[in-house]
């Protein structure tokens, strides 16, 4: 997959993409990433953004230095264009995994200011949001989904690390976890993990999983497909509380 | 503001929090970063995870690290202990506001692996996601969370760029923006914009914003209170559609 980001601070970049799963997978050639300064892209006064028609505070991103910058990128046919913005659709497991199918995905920042509308109109493919926060810029938000894309593409995860288990992918919250020491500061591991009996601790992680969700994010049991069992144990749980 | 961040990867944080909104917050004095190697309290193997118990595979973060890292640092009686993973309470624009009027606030970002629960149970003080997807670690969620909160701390951002007018700020999404040139490639600008008339500019900014709310978020519509001009205009809209 190639990856081309633009932005307007490209050195941003440099510690998430040259370390952990992102140094990884470009070291198994899984991805190319590529951070294009949108500056260069800008007129000889290096003019990125400017005030905005109407009047008001902050300044807005320029058509033109988005434009060629996307178009100086070898075209791909089926490239997607995304925009990071507060405004686009909620970013979710689904859409990595279905990003995660593309060869080609072009990421924009904005930063501090808003972005001139014709770019979301007439440029982009995709306007993504990562949540209802507000950040200083698209950077991070890029960063973010490029790591949650990254990680799926084939041969970047050892077996070890499979993403199948995490959390969203199972559509349930994960059970806990523990690992020794078996009593740390008196803070004891529940008996049952340490009984050598794999069908309790199967059963006992199932339930674990189930009440977490349903006590953290009951909107979660909504969207999955309960078996008799599981519904049997959340019908149970419901009541106990 | 003091922040402490725990992780296995410090060197991912070096672009981000050397450069734009996090250079200029620590260049005033605003806010101190640090960025703490679990391993380093780890035992003499840096081993700082294990083998679940109960069997399974991943592996999981060891709880004495964790807790000798935070430990480690000078105490403040009213310091935030937060826990980045996907099972935690979503991340938005109030809680960001609320971890800016900490004065001390410590980040611990897993990777790959899960936690022992005794961290969760005995040290964390808040447990945060940014949303349903997964990622390697949380350390971009850490950065993540970090930027929203560094940018709402006094003197980090100047008057024109305010946080004020964000979305999100205001709950609900921002108009559309448009600067120069007025054609672009035959796209023009609305008249509106480029007429001189301020009333009509404000009216068409608020139409426009409620707008592009109702068709892209009407879950925000039901969170604020609406003026009675708002709701006229709501109405309006949802009739024509």
């Amino acid at each position: 997959m190639n990856i081309h980001v633009l932005s307007l601070f490209p050195p941003m970049f440099e510690g998430v993409f040259q370390h952990s799963i992102m140094r990884k997978a470009q070291d198994k050639n899984a991805v190319s990433l590529n951070v294009v300064d949108i500056r260069e892209f800008a007129d000889n006064k290096r003019q990125v953004d400017d005030y905005p028609f109407g009047g008001g505070a902050g300044m807005v991103l320029k058509p033109e230095p988005i434009f060629n910058a996307v178009e100086s990128l070898a075209p791909k046919s089926k490239r997607r264009v995304i925009l990071l913005c507060p405004q686009g659709e909620r970013f979710t497991q689904k859409k990595a995994e279905e990003l995660a199918t593309e060869e080609e995905l072009v990421f924009i920042c904005g930063h501090y200011e808003g972005y001139d509308e014709r770019i979301r109109e007439h440029l982009v493919t995709d306007e993504i949001s990562i949540g209802d926060f507000v950040l200083t810029g698209g950077e991070l938000a890029a960063m973010t989904v490029i790591d949650s894309v990254v990680r799926l593409l084939p041969g970047v995860l050892g077996n070890a690390d499979s993403p199948i288990r995490d959390s969203f992918s199972t559509g349930l919250l994960e059970h806990p976890q523990y690992t020794r020491p078996a009593d740390f500061r008196g803070w004891k591991v529940p008996d049952v993990l340490t009984s050598g009996n794999h069908g309790k601790v199967d059963q006992w992680r199932e339930e674990q999983t189930l009440k977490r969700t349903l006590e953290r994010r009951p909107d979660l049991l909504e969207k999955i497909e309960l078996s008799d069992k599981q519904q049997k144990i959340i019908d149970r749980l419901t009541k106990e509380k």
